[in-house]
């Protein structure tokens, strides 16, 4: 096998032959699985774009041109190939490589990403200045079958073909997005993929391929296979000639002849130009091959010979949601579970194979999923929304301006709230208490218990107006259903001290627990579980008033935007005297790193707080 | 003159003949024309819907149906025919009827817009509850050419086809948006336009139009036209066609009898079905016919006879920071205007028509507008993005992953900021500082003048990192170009005192200086110009926790995400002792009024300050 920590830069790739190239992607793809089962990360995606990459790698130069992934967890080759390959036991952990693109980690990286479908309105932008600076290098993306139905792709597609500023898109069309693709453009392409073997040969790039012989021979055949797919051409190509986009495809991405020769066409052309490559994702992975929910889109470590997920043993706190959810919904038709493109991430399989008719995945479209809660719930429904707290940032004015506005019946189930391991900076959800707080009527919830969650479920099915609950990513123990009715905004008093009151909510409320055990002999600690954000609870902040102890707001959410402001708000408006702590998360872009470093990182481990404590408190 | 005001609901249009309707229009146009050209308003689009919203109210049913206008200000001839009339001498003014669409209002608003793009979405969320239901009720959105081309409508398109939940989509295609439209979208349009006379009639819906002579009369000439333009439309019409979704058009908006036929052609569709009908904006009213480029889209009061708008003598804010960047960019090269779709209400023909190469309008599509600006900026360009706070709201995510992760040098130029007029909640632009405060380097600014504002403009020309300059919809004295260079984060202590501290920024800073003013006999006070809201001043604030005394902070934000919370923050964390008051907005969805009246509904005008530090300033 080939020694990839030697690669410093991709030239090599230009003396090398097919053969070598393929023995090259072998090697890359043995590389990959090794080392994604022992850190974790996304498997099936950098697989299937393995001769894409070493392809794109050899025609283009990464020195000059600008290579923007789309989303981004598909470069592991591209890193592999640009001088990373001898970090990658540190890919995802702290003080690692990162898992996306990083403009700080290399040079060839010029573009960050995480979120979906950015790269071709950047790549817009990019290409402008290089227009208006008559500078001369390619701006190329490379974006999924499933980014490319979002809104924000479809603005840039319907800009580009007006502008006719000359960007390269890659269409990875492997027939599946995280989930699964929804709605026409999945269809187009469906239509497109079967079109096989034809391809948009134009005359201004004839000339190009006629210089070689396998340009000459891959010619003829196109040459007489367009002839007879044309009107078939007219109809199915369509979805992209709408944008006045230059289409080539469907392109074969596992083969270097193909790739090889539609980049260099993509090269010579003067106007914008797809081009449309279908790769198998997980290719050269069996277990990764054969799955069709996602189960290797994004893992923890694994066994290569089984390709058994190494997995803890206590349920995600998606998939108790989720169940939770489901046992209501049995029961009560009115109950719709929307999922933005998450039927995997948020576990909603039960809803998806058992109550489909309560079930709505749009596709990575997080505006849409929250207008269409919104209209469901202007028509008597309760809509879920199952989200991201990261994704959330997506559909700020749809909350802002339709569900808040309209003070809609619209629930959402922030999955993976607070601090994310592994995916760095772009995943993590810190903004969700930010964005929601300056919605009137809104109720903020943030469990500390699995069950706790199950009754605000169970809350908020009866409640008017917007509610949210918001849950971390870990896993958890989880017991039975209580179906206990919570009174809104009242905080549980979880343990009694009288010279320091810590308030929190969510996965940090035991760690305060074992922190006022640890401090006991030498502080009297009371614990509160504020699981209310939004309302908090007045009357016993009213009673911390007149205790005159201080308070630390212990969170996991942003400073600047925090319950522990509230706090300080609320007590400055109400003569108090208390000294008040906001103990969250600085204004900062979070690296990669586990959630126990984080935790570390941002001071809100219990070491760090009992520091904080001996220190600040006499 | 028909008696508008003795309509109660829109009954009586189900029995008036052809004829009659006309005469309903040309009466309606005329009483449009008279209200809005006393209350102001939005005129164009309104007369454009006249017979449009007619027929609809004549084949629909809107006690049942679900009418649904997008952005929702061609919604005057729906309201007049719902039993609005008599009040539309109130049009816009506080405690009169909203100039959009309004669930409070009336049992015939169901759903709010203000925002664009948002109805197909919401339609689809109420379609698939009525599905669900078993209910029995159309649901129709109307949307005009420009919003059809942002991608949240084109999330709702992707998705509705395969879902083949019914709904009704009509396109109101006046051939301009707000400004004017980009894009393949448009093009699309104008070519589907341009096919005129023909219509698709498929054959389930030849069954109805049979059964009428004038059915059958449109059917056979339509058939006719069908064969021969078969071929043409099957590549004209694709852009739909491409959704699954059944497309009927161009239908004429100005004559009843197509408009009545393809409403009742859509009604017995049992598929989602898209009616692309022409519309002439201004419709009626001269020099709004031959507007071009927007002044009668939305206005304050004019003289009908001449059309001449009544305005201030003084320029717009929005007039003053399109100029002061123009200056500039003659110069400079490397600065880019970008616009989501408002060059009108921007003010930018001097880019668009003096210096195109350096303007760039992406239509309304606002997150592609943040991103084309992290692309130039990113390949060392100046771009500067011309955005209402309340559109800001769209880009939410693209600020937080985006401009601010990669530190971009994007300098937004946030217009319409604080309490806008006239609107009501929808534009309210009281969530930019909320927006923008959590990230990391950003710099916010709010001048009190037009030249800090220029300065402003200078200061950021050479700031690396995200910027934003936030300014009001007021007009306003402006004198020269200084080019100061501002220290960022320093404040202007404006006017010296001893017992009282106003902290304050942009335009409420004159006022702040009247009431100490005012109230110099009693009381003396200190007034500070805050023009950085972040990076706040830390050394005033320290010598101000020096000083011990009151502090106001007094701002056109939301109190629980203002500039107040910052300083009650750094306070709270610097052991201070003074009293400190926020004097901002409260969390609510404010209504439509006048500049000063908003300023009293949240007690922001003179007198209630004068009144407030009265009572709490001894």
């Amino acid at each position: 096998m080939k020694d990839f920590t030697k690669i410093k830069n991709p030239d090599f790739l230009k003396k090398l032959n097919n053969k070598e190239l393929q023995a090259l992607a072998s090697d890359m793809r043995s590389f990959i699985i090794e080392n994604v089962s022992k850190t974790g990360g996304h498997l099936s995606a950098n697989l299937g774009v393995v001769e894409l990459t070493i392809a794109l790698l050899k025609v283009f130069d990464a020195k000059k041109d600008k290579i923007l992934f789309d989303v981004g967890h598909q470069c592991y080759p591209y890193k592999i190939l640009t001088g990373r390959a001898s970090k990658f036991n540190t890919l995802r952990k702290m003080e690692g490589i990162s898992g996306f693109q990083d403009i700080n980690e290399s040079k060839y990286d010029v573009f960050e990403a995480g979120h979906s479908s950015t790269s071709i309105s950047t790549a817009l932008g990019m290409s402008l200045a290089r227009d208006i600076n008559k500078d001369n290098y390619e701006v190329i993306s490379i974006i999924g079958d499933g980014s490319i139905g979002n809104g924000l792709a479809y603005e840039a597609l319907n800009q580009i073909g007006d502008l006719k500023s000359k960007q390269i898109i890659i269409i990875n069309d492997n027939q599946m997005s995280i989930s699964e693709n929804v709605g026409a453009i999945h269809n187009a392409l469906d239509n497109l993929r079967s079109a096989k073997g034809y391809r948009n040969i134009k005359e201004g790039t004839k000339k190009v391929l006629l210089k070689t012989f396998i340009g000459r021979f891959i010619f003829k055949i196109l040459d007489k296979i367009k002839r007879t797919l044309k009107r078939f051409y007219l109809r199915k190509g369509k979805i992209f000639s709408d944008f006045d986009i230059e289409y080539f495809g469907p392109i074969n991405g596992h083969d270097f002849n193909e790739l090889v020769t539609y980049f260099k066409i993509a090269k010579n052309e003067n106007k914008p130009v797809i081009l449309h490559v279908i790769t198998q994702k997980g290719k050269g992975y069996k277990p990764a091959e054969e799955d069709s929910i996602g189960v290797y889109h994004g893992l923890g470590s694994f066994n290569i010979e089984t390709g058994k997920v190494i997995k803890s043993e206590k349920p995600s706190y998606s998939k108790i949601m989720s169940d939770s959810l489901y046992e209501y919904a049995k029961k009560d038709k009115d109950i719709i579970a929307i999922t933005p493109g998450m039927c995997f991430g948020s576990n909603l399989y039960n809803f998806k194979d058992n109550l489909n008719s309560q079930y709505i995945d749009v596709g990575i479209a997080e505006e849409h999923a929250l207008l269409v809660a919104n209209g469901l719930a202007l028509s008597g429904k309760k809509p879920y929304v199952f989200i991201y707290s990261t994704f959330l940032q997506r559909g700020y004015d749809e909350i802002i301006h339709d569900i808040g506005r309209m003070n809609s019946n619209v629930t959402l189930l922030i999955d993976r709230a607070g601090l994310v391991p592994s995916d760095g900076a772009s995943h993590q959800g810190l903004l969700d208490i930010a964005m929601l707080s300056n919605i009137p009527n809104i109720v903020i919830t943030s469990p500390r218990s699995a069950n706790e969650a199950n009754n605000l479920i169970y809350t908020s099915l009866n409640h008017n107006g917007p509610f949210a609950i918001r849950f971390p990513k870990i896993t958890l123990d989880y017991s039975a259903h209580n179906k206990e009715e919570l009174e809104i905004g009242k905080w549980n008093t979880l343990r009694k001290g009288n010279d320091l009151v810590i308030i929190t909510y969510g996965d940090l409320v035991d760690k305060a627990l074992s922190i006022a055990d640890k401090l006991s002999s030498k502080l009297d600690i009371m614990v509160i579980n504020a699981l209310f954000i939004i309302p908090y609870d007045e009357s016993l902040l009213d009673y911390l008033i007149k205790l005159n102890k201080p308070i630390i707001v212990y969170e996991e959410a942003l400073s600047s935007s925090s319950l522990g402001i509230m706090v300080q708000n609320y007590l400055y408006e109400n003569n108090f005297k208390n000294k008040v702590y906001i103990k969250g998360i600085d204004n900062m872009y979070l690296t990669h790193a586990s959630r126990d470093e984080l935790l570390k990182i941002c001071k809100l481990d219990e070491n760090s707080m009992i520091n904080f404590i001996n220190k600040k408190i006499k």
